[in-house]
Parts: structure tokens; C-alpha cells; sequence
């Protein structure tokens, strides 16, 4: 098997040595540990599709990885079967930015483009692209389309499946669907893209994308806004759309307990009120446009607000100085976090207008059940996506029998809560090998059903990504 | 059968009697007849169940129809088989608006809404809901969804596939699959969602769905620009997105043979230069926010685009009255068609990079083959729509031996040059009954498996819309 990967990839696309392999049999965070033959990185889309017609002769299960910065086990290796340990697939070989179409707005890539890559040949191009999160330094392409990602732009432009025109996959046998076509509009039958995003590499290997780049907005204006509660946020919202919803950029909602935190933890920060807001908005209008105000338009409509009672008090950011004191604050959320204690996080979404009703009914149960806890919200909420944070201390941590029990347990409960709300338990992060039992627990029977289906219908050896999403059968 | 169908959905809800049924046999254009045991409009997603049941158990079609306005035959029941001609399913009782939640955005409505209604309904709540299309006042939302709908408003807001946050689906067994939650954030698994989004009825039957609304855009700006030929409309529109992306509501491009007929044949039109441009672009620019000067915005960058060249000149609307009068000549299109003669349309798409390749390309194919046609053009350039109209005169139509058979060889040598571009043989209109040889032809032989593959997934029995989109094997 190693012999005739070799004969494929060459020796520079593979690695069998176990020292060398090691970091690509766990997850960045260390905390689970896979297994496997070798890891192989095809140069080509014709050599990642001879190794896995290579792998479906011989029954190996495929893991593909991309950045491996994942937070739901969804690149670690585990097939379950001794005698089919399988193989990890890394793209990162395949690094070419394939086109940019400028007039058509689509850049065609290589699946292991690394995301900061692409934000610089889009910019060189007079375009960008949108889609931003903590990770971009290393998150590649195909994983970014496997796990649907989303990040601090969803509000304007989606999520990642929002932004894929077309793509390239190599299916469980070794064939390639070549969709890169990539019009706007083509009505000639079932979609079967859409599978392919958000399906963490279990019905075929994503090697090529075409992605949709748009406009450039040079001209912004920020604000940060106190409100007395979520529901004024969401009031907020609908003002602000209402008057200036296409300049949307983000729309972020934060309680006071995780201010706090940032500000007792993190260097250089700076609350432009006497004190932190019971519950901070923090909002980016941009355009392409240079001659709209786009600060006046922020100071009328929060103007409106205040006269109406929806807003306690704000201000607009008089310099882009000011502007990124105020984002600072917000991106320093985890590290504060990190300081504080132990944080059991949910990445819920509800509809943007459920938001405040899960919060409350949220807080209740975690009043109830984690009086030990402190509760810390961090919020799209022009996605309904809630990063709810109990936050324990260390000392409490440390007194648990079983702390990953305790965990779930805490997870299922704020779980619980969402789908009272017919809300989610992954909005952004994915299933994983993490979360297979809740999705097994929470999702709509008829949906799971079907979900196995389309499973059996690509992949009926289970040699994509086995365990992640759905649970192995074969293991 | 019969009685068995009346219990479920009362006297209302069926009709058998052969004068009633015969505009239910039938296209809007009664080209092509069908033939069915009756119809039957059940009143709420349980009885549209029911009814499902009942012929899965009795081996029946059906075969679903919205406001019957397809240009494909999509909806004319033709099962194949004698003994069992199924029934044609009508949603038009099902016509509730079940909610407008204006903080989410999100209009959730039974499958049988009409669009204008939809429409009306947004209005009310202070949004838009942005899709809007010649036959708004009898189209279904339902076959909006399941055709996947294009019209005007795409290039900013997308086809209607960009507008389904949700869906309510009766499934080839009669189990509905309730996918109504909405969220913008959900990476819980395959999105199962989009392949039943324009499979034209093949794979379910919609019965409900939950829509994204729009905010309003009162401020707009129109100009009709004159520039030299397509490849100029292409950087127009590059420098428009660069300055304005975010505003632009309409960016159509017309030949002048196509402007010349509207001058013949229909009143009232008025050409805002001495002559009728070589290529004429008529540009919407739209904004929620009133502070800025679109109209100022659009004479910028005509002016810089005049300065280069790109632009031969060009007009900004002084008035609405004005701005209605270059969009009545835009909408005058077909009637002014329907007078000069025979028009062979085409509904292809290509990446609006090559729309200026494609139409050089089917010139000369058309001049070489068919001299006797005056081509034009028509096209959404912003979603790279080109409706190419090839135009006899009913003297030589008549002479022809075959006119279906001269009008398909006109229609693949077309679909043959937007194939050498990659392009689609039907952007928007879909492939109905009209198109599967078509599809079956041009579509990548993967592709094509797998669509066999998920219909046989669905619809085990060949039970929905037989005969539509794929061939009907058991015919």
C-alpha cells in the first residue's frame, strides 16, 4: 500500500515516519488521538483521485485535513477497524490559486489554499473576500467548505455556503465531479453542491472551488452602543436595517460579565462609557461608496433610538483610532477567558428574533442547575448566533469526578434550551467526532434518516472520513 | 380512488369533472395536453399528506402545479402509463401567510401563496421580499421554489434558491420533512434543503416555506448608457460594483435590433439619444438609506468610464417619470417580439466575464447557418442571463416542412455555443418536460448518474412528477 501511494504522490507527498506523523493524528488542541497508515498529499486533483481509487480497492478509509483547526475532532483519524487503520489526506500540496475572474467575480482555487492567501490575490485584484475568522493564517479552503464555516461576516455575506460558485470533488470511487462552472444562475437539475459544504469530508473530498469575491468597502463607521437588554438589541437591529441594511458589516451583542473579564485580564483596554454597558453593541457600517456618511447615518439612527428608548447611550467612533479600541476589546474576549477559569462555550443559533427569549430562558436553567457558573454571552446576533459561556473556576474544575461527564451534562441542558426555540446546537463549528450523539439525540428523526441515506449513496463502503457526523457503522 | 381522495380532502378539494379539469391538463400557452384522474387541492400540509399516501399505496403519479406559468411543461401531467394517469396536486388552498417575523426577516407561507401576495404581505411589515418576475400575479410560491425562479432582482439578491431559508416538504411516502426553523447558522449535517429546491417537483412536494425578507430600498437612480459593445457593458459593470456593488438593483444589456422593434411596434417609447445605441445598458442603482446622492454616484463613474472610453455616452434620469419611461421600453420587449414575428428565445447563462465571448460566438454561428434570422440580444449581465432571440419572419416560418423540429436544431446549435463556454442551456426557466433530452445531451455524465442516483433515493417508486427533469423509466 505505502509502495504504490509512493508510486502516486512521490516521496514528497508522503509520510510514513511515526515522529513525523504525530501532529496529524491529533487535533491542535491535543486532546484526542488518531491512528493511521501514512499520511499522503497528492500534488494534483488527479493524484488525490488515484489515491482514492487506490484506497476504495483496497478498503482504507480516507481522512482528509485541511488546516486542522477545528474544534469538533473532525480531522482526527479513527476508523475504528484495526486491520483499516486508513490514510490522512492533506491537501496542503494542492496551494495554487487557480484564476480570479475579476468581471465575473469568482476566484478559482486549489482546495489547500490556506484563507489569508486568498484574502491577498483577492485584494491585489481590486476585490475581497469575506469570509474572516481567528484561524485564517492556516484554515485552508476545503476545510473552510467542509465545515461550512462562518465567522464575524455571516451578517452581510453569509456563511462560507453562501460563498462557494462551484466545486471539485473527488467521490468515494475515485471519480471527480467537476462543477466549476460556476454561473449565477442554472436551473438543469438536483443541486448537489450544496452536500458537499458543510458534510465534513464524509461524501467525497473537496479538491478545487470556485468562490465568490466581492467588492472592496474602504469607507466604514463604528459605534458602540449600550442597551438595557437583548430585546432593545434586537429592536436595535431591525432600525438599523431598516435605514442602512445592505451596509451592515457586523452587528455583535456582548453582556457585561464577559466585559468584565476583558477588562480584568487583557493590557490597553478602553470603555468609552463611566462604566460597562448591562449589554454592549458593537456595530461596523461599510460601503463601497466614499461619499455616504456613514457616521451620520450611524448618529441618526442611534439618535432615533435614544429618543425612543431603545438605546441607553452610544458612541460613534470619532477616529479609526477609536474604531479598533473598540474591536479590540471585543476580539480579546477568548484570551480573557482563557484567564479566567474554565469555560464551557455553545456556538447555539436561534432565529435572530428568539435570541432574547433563549437568553432568558438560558440563564434560568443556569441559575438552577450551575449556580457555580457565571454566564457570559457573545453574539452575532444578526446570525441568532449565540456563544453562551458558563464560566467556572478552577478550583470548582478541579473538584469534579468526571469533568468531561460535567461538561456534556452542561452542554445538554444550554442544548436543550436552544431547541426549545427550534434552535441549533453547532451554528458555526460543526458535528465532528464531538457532537455525534447530540446530533443523533437532537435531530429531526425523518432528516437523520434521510441524512444516512445520502451517506450510502456516496460513500456505501464508509471509506470517507468514517465516525465524523454520523457514527461508523462498520467499526 | 376517487371517494377515497374526497375524504381526505372534501368536495372543496377535488375536481373530477372533465370540462373543470381541462385547464389543469394543460400549459398556460396550451401547447401540450395531459391527461390525469383528477384534481385534487387538499387545505393544509396533513392533507396534502394524506393525499401522498393514498397514491403511494395506489401506485399513482402526482403531479404538482402552482399557478401553472412554466415555459417548460413542467407542470402537464403526462404519466406514460394508462392505467394509472396519477393526479395533478394543486396548493392553491394552502395560501396562508403563516407568520412575517420582521425581526428575523423571515415570511414563513404555504406553498400555495401568490407572489404579488407575498409581496403585499412584506410590504406591510416595513421589508421587501425581492424576487419579482412577469407573472407575479398568478405564480406560486411553491413553483417559484421548486423551478427556482430568477427574474430581475438577482444580481443582488440572488435566484430564489438565495431566498428559501427553510422548507416544508411532503415526501414520495407521505412523511413530511419539517425544515421550517429558518436559522441563518446551522451546521448540523447535509443540507438536504437544496436539492428540492428547483428539482421541479421530482422529489417532493413543497407545501410550506420560510422566506428572507429584504429591507426597502426607496432611494434609487437610473441611467441608459450607450457604449460601443458587450465587452464595454462588462467593465461598466466592473467599475460600477467597484463604487457601487452594494446598490445595484438592475444592470440589463439590450442590442439595438432588439430596441428597434420596440420602436416599431409598441407606443410611447422614448429613446433618450439621437439614435437607438449599438448596446444599450440600463443601470438601477438602490439604497436604503436616503442621505445618499445615487443619481451622483451613477454620474461619477459614467463620467470616468466616458473619459476612458468605456462609455460612448450616457443619461441619468432627471425624474422618476423619466426613469419609468427607459424601464417601459425595457418591459416592452416581448410585446414588441410577439408583433415583428417568430422569436426562437434562449435562456442561457455563461459567467458574465464571457457573455461578450458567447454572443460573438452565436453570431456567427447564427449568420452562417441561419441568414434568414435577425439576432438579438437581451441579457442580465450581472448574472450572465443572455436571452438570445433568434427572429423570423412568419413568411419564412410558414414555408417551413417542420417548425418544432427547425426550432430545436436553432435551440441546440445555441445550446452548443454556451456549452463551449461552459455555459447552461437554461439559466432560469428550467427543464420541465421540454429540455430532458436537452439535459440528457449536455450534462456532465457524472452529474447526470448521480441526479438518477438521488431521484431513485426519493422517489423509489417514481411516483413525483414522472417524466419531468429525468425520463420516466417505467413509461
Amino acid at each position: 500500500m505505502l509502495d504504490r501511494l509512493r508510486d502516486i504522490v512521490g516521496d514528497k507527498g508522503l509520510i510514513a515516519d511515526p515522529g513525523e506523523m504525530a501532529p496529524w493524528l491529533t487535533d491542535w488542541r491535543e486532546r484526542r488521538q488518531g491512528r493511521a497508515l501514512c499520511v499522503v498529499a497528492p500534488a494534483s486533483t488527479a493524484e488525490a483521485a488515484a489515491v482514492m481509487r487506490l484506497c476504495a480497492e483496497q478498503g482504507q478509509p480516507v481522512f482528509p485535513v485541511g488546516g486542522n483547526t477545528g474544534l469538533c475532532f473532525g480531522a482526527v483519524p479513527e476508523s475504528g477497524r484495526a486491520e483499516k487503520p486508513g490514510i490522512v489526506l492533506s491537501l496542503r500540496r494542492m496551494n495554487k490559486i487557480r484564476a480570479i475572474d475579476r468581471a465575473g467575480n469568482i476566484a478559482t482555487v486549489d482546495a489547500g489554499v490556506v484563507l489569508g492567501d486568498l484574502h491577498t490575490a483577492a485584494a491585489n485584484a481590486g476585490r475581497q473576500f469575506p469570509l474572516h475568522l481567528g484561524s485564517e493564517g492556516s484554515a485552508q479552503i476545503g476545510g473552510l467548505i467542509s465545515t461550512n464555516a462562518g465567522g464575524t461576516g455571516v451578517v452581510r455575506y453569509g456563511p462560507m455556503r453562501d460563498l462557494v460558485a462551484g466545486l471539485e470533488v473527488v467521490l468515494a470511487d475515485g471519480r471527480v465531479l467537476d462543477d466549476l462552472a460556476a454561473l449565477r444562475k442554472d436551473n438543469t437539475g438536483y443541486m448537489l453542491r450544496h452536500l458537499f459544504i458543510g458534510a465534513e469530508g464524509t461524501l467525497g473530498i473537496i479538491t478545487g472551488a470556485a468562490l465568490r469575491l466581492h467588492p472592496q468597502t474602504p469607507n466604514t463607521a463604528h459605534a458602540w452602543v449600550s442597551v438595557a437588554d437583548a430585546a432593545a438589541a434586537v429592536a436595535l437591529l431591525a432600525a438599523m436595517q431598516d435605514r442602512a441594511g445592505s451596509a451592515i458589516q457586523a452587528f455583535e451583542l456582548v453582556s457585561a460579565s464577559q466585559f468584565e473579564l476583558v477588562v480584568r485580564h487583557v493590557e490597553r483596554i478602553r470603555i468609552p462609557f463611566d462604566a460597562i454597558p448591562v449589554w454592549s453593541v458593537l456595530i461596523e457600517l461599510s460601503s463601497e461608496d466614499g461619499s455616504t456618511d456613514l457616521g451620520a447615518v450611524l448618529e441618526e439612527v442611534l439618535g432615533d433610538c435614544l429618543e425612543k428608548g431603545t438605546v441607553v447611550d452610544a458612541v460613534v467612533a470619532a477616529s479609526q483610532q477609536q474604531a479598533d479600541e473598540f474591536w479590540h476589546v471585543r476580539h480579546s474576549v477568548s484570551e480573557a477567558n482563557k484567564k479566567e477559569g474554565i469555560g464551557v462555550v455553545h456556538d447555539v443559533a436561534v432565529r435572530t428574533s428568539d435570541v432574547a427569549g433563549f437568553i432568558a430562558a438560558a440563564d434560568v436553567v443556569a441559575a438552577a442547575r450551575y449556580p457555580q457558573a457565571v454566564t457570559q454571552v457573545v453574539c452575532h446576533l444578526g446570525d441568532g448566533n449565540v456563544h453562551y459561556i458558563l464560566m467556572f473556576q478552577r478550583a470548582f474544575w478541579a473538584s469534579l469526578p468526571d469533568t468531561e461527564a460535567f461538561a456534556l451534562e452542561v452542554e445538554q441542558a444550554v442544548h436543550d434550551v436552544a431547541a426549545r426555540f427550534r434552535g441549533t446546537f453547532s451554528a458555526e463549528h460543526g458535528v465532528g467526532r464531538k457532537l455525534t450523539e447530540e446530533l443523533e439525540r437532537l435531530a429531526d428523526p425523518l432528516r437523520y434518516e434521510l441524512m444516512g441515506k445520502v451517506k450510502a449513496l456516496f460513500d456505501p463502503h464508509e471509506l470517507m472520513n468514517p465516525g465524523v457526523l454520523l457514527p461508523a457503522k462498520a467499526g
